[in-house]
């Protein structure tokens, strides 16, 4: 069989620090393709006075000095600005954009190989169509007509370009392509696991950054270490409810992936989200959202604020605010005004415990 | 029925912590006597130039000076340093001594009140005797000759003492009382939830401190937030795989409660077992655990090392360590001069995931 061919869409941070990832492996395993060709958005940069498009940069320097400054890449990852050019022969398409622009992306690349899968990494973009709760891998299914698994975990992106050791889940529905995919990410500083519950591994990694945010009002109001692992602990009980409602099949053990518990510890200790909403309770109103992001972020996106406000809605529809009172309270911390100690104080009274009928959080509906 | 009059066994730093919880409670309920005792060992202490006891010191000012200062306790908390006087009438025993003074405690008390209840709060304290794990309750519960039940959760004592919101899990096999035990701990900023698994929640509660000396290693590396997940993840399992071993009915759910997960996260993130262990790998050999004790906790005990030098025979013994790569490399580290990134480097490799098995970590053996 010919070697498979693997383009990265999507060159940010977290792009190009799994295209690290992914060129160590494309160059071990015969079964790929040896150079790794990244999609690379044609956007002038200014680099030490010079100005030229930064593929151009990276194509001679091998350093993407935007999104990934003061790490060289292997030789063998190639930046291809033209999409249909860099999606046009791949085998294994892996999706790291911004879910915003996913839709004009497809609609620009033309037709993509016969037989090929897609990983997306994409973290958030829910929507709520005809009542149901769709998925950003969904719409890729949907566009791309192929198959789509997804790749969450515990990955802050510059400690990955560092080589630190971490874990990721891999969501894939065939026992074949889990095989293939594994050995594409799989190394010994980053462990793949895979399993079959798309739904669960991908809302996994959208929800934790709505629990980041009640983490980040913790921080705000100088709560310590209980106060903070107690939302944490329930932050996940209610991922878990939201997940089930919508996809009863979601699997107990997902919680206890990298994608699930891990992923959402790393996110309300370090994460983006957490350091926003902690920025947010400390300005005590005097800051807009918009502006914390810009003052904070450097141009990189909040999520958890989207995240919020795109499961709003679908909760409402479902009826399901009163089953998640620290996903509401954190809505309406963020959005209504609420005063942040609101926190501590939900609705209901905190809920005594997620766990109050034995093996209740994991049990199967 | 005559209202229950309750002790606490001990008057260190969680013990008074733990005391102005019950005391609120034991005001507010009719089921108890108002009136709370605590058995205060009686030490001389030197506060503000005058030296005299800390039992008659603290009945005067209601301030534990050495142990809990800065906190004024209500009224109607009572130091009593006679163990006798101190044990005999009451109807519920809450024990916070450190575990290696249970026996001749109890040596020096006297007999105790018939129908009497323990609850031990006691982290640590395991031991192999006829080839079976023995935990601190057992060993209560053959000693004080009635029910003991067991409190654990993430807990740290000054954040409990400040009123800062916290959840705990209580194990306790009668459902009666459950019941009236969790009326004396529960109140809206101590959340506590009842379940039956006695072994599952106390030993959480002694092996999380193993996993923080992996915790304390990471930090200590530099290592980032990613690998700090992942190693606390696989804690999570590791603990799991323990506990299963010597307790197969351990539940699934109590791993998820607050003595679960939720006291992993703060002792790997704030406690003092994560504190010295980053100590001992930024001294490069150079100090021993004992002098790292003395130099950071003014006083207090390190209790990580201890269960991991409880443990390791027990480990030996059953054929575990193999089993439980990441406990393991712990222990090499801490006492067998192990270089500590062999914590990223586990024997056969970093186990790929806990739960390679759909809901492996959560199955019954």
């Amino acid at each position: 069989m010919a070697p498979k061919r693997v383009t990265v869409v999507g060159s940010g941070n977290w792009g190009m620090a799994i295209a690290t990832i992914i060129a160590t492996n494309t160059e071990r395993h015969p079964e790929f393709e040896k150079d790794l060709t990244v999609w690379m958005f044609d956007e002038e940069i200014e680099h030490k006075g010079v100005k030229r498009k930064l593929s151009v940069h990276f194509n001679e320097t091998k350093e993407n000095v935007k999104y990934l400054p003061g790490v060289t890449l292997p030789r063998h990852v190639i930046a291809e600005p033209d999409i249909k050019k860099a999606v046009g022969n791949a085998d294994i398409l892996i999706w790291v954009l911004p879910h915003q622009f996913v839709p004009k992306t497809i609609e620009n690349m033309g037709p993509v190989k016969e037989g090929a899968v897609s990983v997306s990494l994409i973290k958030g973009g829910l929507e709520l169509e005809g009542g149901k709760l769709g998925l950003c891998s969904d719409l890729l299914r949907k566009l791309l007509k192929h198959e789509v698994a997804v790749l969450m975990g515990a990955n802050v992106a510059n400690e990955v370009a560092a080589g630190q050791f971490c874990e990721a889940t891999l969501g894939c529905k065939s026992a074949e392509h889990q095989g293939t995919l594994c050995k594409l990410f799989d190394c010994l500083s980053f462990r793949v696991n895979a399993v079959d519950d798309i739904p669960g591994v991908e809302l996994c990694g959208a929800l934790k950054n709505v629990v980041a945010l009640g983490a980040g009002f913790c921080d705000g109001l100088d709560y310590g270490g209980n106060t903070k692992a107690a939302l944490i602990r329930i932050g996940l009980q209610e991922m878990k409810i939201f997940i089930r409602h919508f996809y009863p099949d979601a699997k107990d053990s997902t919680f206890l992936e990298s994608c699930g518990v891990a992923d959402l510890i790393t996110t309300c200790f370090g994460g983006r989200n957490r350091k926003c909403a902690e920025a947010f309770v400390r300005s005590r109103g005097s800051k807009s959202w918009d502006q914390i992001e810009k003052d904070l972020l450097g141009g990189q996106k909040l999520q958890g604020t989207l995240t919020a406000q795109e499961i709003w809605p679908v909760m409402k529809a479902h009826g399901l605010c009163q089953k998640l009172p620290l996903f509401t309270t954190i809505y309406e911390i963020a959005f209504n005004g609420k005063a942040p100690w609101g926190i501590v104080k939900l609705p209901q009274g905190m809920p005594a415990s997620a766990f109050a009928v034995d093996d209740g959080f994991f049990d199967k509906k």
